[in-house]
């Protein structure tokens, strides 16, 4: 997408030595724009779990190019297999819910090991990780602007009752193109929408505590020139209310193959309040963040992060970035990162095939491969 | 109630001269304790529009001793009716949606005009209006004091089914003594628990954008020393589904005759997520924050605040109080201050006069001189 008039994704391999991954760190947005330069796996652990980059496909995709880079540290070590095995350990322990992360991986130690040839020289192995490392990225996006087209149907509906005012679609955290490769899955079909002519204008939740909402979904939606409005995640339900809100469209981190989804932290309770006041709540994901294993929602393992991300707010000052204390200091906080809204309150999943209900029996409609 | 160990008020006359008003100016905590000296109307109505002083009851109260320094002032103008007119005005348009605030002003101004002898003398009112500011925040301590007793009760029930465990209040923003003039109204409960040996612990809603929770509520507790954990805004709803949450107990700004709740944005929300685990929601309210004229939670006027509340966040760093940008200059932000929580999510209100449903009917029970 569009960063500053310029086309971007949000990671991909430097042209100029392709043992190398870049990738946007977004810990500085809005205010700065920063290029990181990866090399290891370590330093793409790190990425991760301090989130450089978030974002159920993002997550998936920097894991992909991650195991690429466990390849060529591989074949300079005693031990390709142990070593590899290591790294797959290693990334997989950055971020407990995102179940992109344990997809890609698979996907990735499948393909190293994969036939014909079991004795493959560490040159092939390198060369099929970073294969799979780049379809991993490429069906990323190509499954993000399938969401679009599919979701753009829905925002299209929706417009054909308002008269010409906009569709008022409320999001939670950010899962915009900054949290995939490109596209995004919740905001794919808004900007899919604003691309096709469509008055569209977001409500964007700020997601405390790291505010994802206002420092990446607002500053994203105002590259791409998207009317949009940050509010407090306890705003949601007032809006609701008072009809201001057309239809809630969120990310995914994993999904129940039952269709229970977590996600961001408070995502639940606008779940809730969308269904009081009868207002569409979909969910958008690209079967990549499906968990096909998993039936019951309270089994998705919810990522608990450490207390001082809520006790202080990051921010900018004068140029710099500060963070400042916001609660006593002797004061205990817990930080849950996630939440699960069950399935009876979705109205919709909205995926690459198309969108279904969140039942079991309409996924596997959908994904037929999966039914087992 | 405590700062440290010291026996406080939020508001009360300088000793040394009754014709100053003292007050906590909360904006500096939970870092600074500072009492501030209020001389003027005007600088009262200041106090009150930029939240050195707020919560239900103590926007009450100090409209009240607004009122007393309005006839102070009123004394040595042209005109002490108009001063006094000017003056109620000029407070009551401090904060839309606290019914305290316009209850007091009426009370004063009642007072003030009271038979038997409609021709006093300026200093005849002033000592009326003294004496009503006193009453006001008298009954206020007095009121809170009986909410704590009630709400004790619902307490001790859920004590007696958890085996010596700690029971679990989830609350929202600050109801507690800082938003009174002692006790408060949804923390008095849990004080009176705490001081009759019952365990208790409470999630604290960090509450943005002005961080009522974590700078005030988890600080008050804290002076208290009861148990309690900051938690975003967003978690609610997750701890309920864990059953981490026994009841939820929360303020109120104003509530309609027929039980529907206005409080501070982001209730509406929780009281969704009580309804949905089967958890008690209480709000707790003195009957000063009945608004008897409006039957429809609708029909509330909701105070919009500020954009920069939410675009900044404000905080403390090198015992310096700061800023910090939080959002893109360039995104537009809405700070709605409350919301309203229809009357069917609430199991009950807690009064100074016991506990009641939230129905005209039982209101009118506890209340029955406002039949009519």
């Amino acid at each position: 997408m569009n960063v500053g008039g310029q086309h971007f994704r949000t990671i991909w391999l430097n042209p100029a030595n392709e043992q190398v991954v870049q990738l946007i760190d977004q810990r500085f947005l809005p205010r700065r724009f920063v290029i990181e330069e990866v090399n290891t796996v370590e330093q793409m652990a790190t990425a991760i779990r301090e989130m450089h980059v978030r974002g159920a496909g993002l997550i998936g995709a920097s894991a992909g190019y991650g195991m690429y880079l466990a390849t060529i540290e591989a074949a300079g070590s005693g031990s390709f297999d142990q070593h590899v095995a290591n790294a797959a350990a290693k990334l997989k322990a950055t971020r407990p819910t995102a179940v992109n992360l344990t997809w890609a991986i698979e996907r990735q130690l499948t393909s190293i090991a994969s036939e014909p040839d079991w004795h493959k020289t560490a040159q092939e192995k390198i060369d099929l990780a970073l294969r799979t490392a780049r379809q991993i990225a490429e069906q990323d996006v190509e499954h993000c602007r399938m969401i679009g087209q599919h979701g753009l149907n829905l925002i299209e509906q929706v417009a054909g009752t308002k008269n010409g005012k906009p569709v008022n679609v409320l999001t939670h955290c950010n899962a915009g193109w900054l949290a995939f490769v490109d596209y995004g899955s919740a905001l794919a079909p808004v900007y899919a929408a604003h691309d096709h002519g469509l008055p569209v204008h977001v409500w964007v939740d700020e997601t405390r505590p790291r505010s994802q909402g206002s420092k990446l979904t607002a500053w994203e939606l105002g590259q791409h020139g998207v009317p949009h409005t940050i509010i407090a995640d306890s705003a949601g339900g007032h809006l609701m209310q008072r009809g201001e809100v057309d239809l809630v469209i969120v990310g995914s981190d994993r999904t129940t193959c039952t269709g229970d989804v977590a996600n961001k932290i408070g995502t639940y309770l606008k779940a809730l309040a969308a269904q009081d006041n009868k207002i569409p709540f979909y969910v958008a994901l690209p079967s990549s963040s499906f968990d096909w294993t998993i039936r019951d929602g309270s089994d998705i393992p919810i990522e608990e992060r450490g207390s001082e991300e809520l006790k202080r707010a990051d921010g900018w000052r004068d140029g710099q970035m500060l963070d400042v204390s916001v609660a006593p200091e002797g004061s205990p906080a817990a930080n849950y990162g996630f939440d699960v809204t069950p399935r009876r309150l979705v109205t919709g999943l909205i995926t690459e095939r198309g969108v279904c209900r969140a039942d079991e029996k309409s996924i596997l409609e959908l994904f037929p491969e999966h039914a087992s």
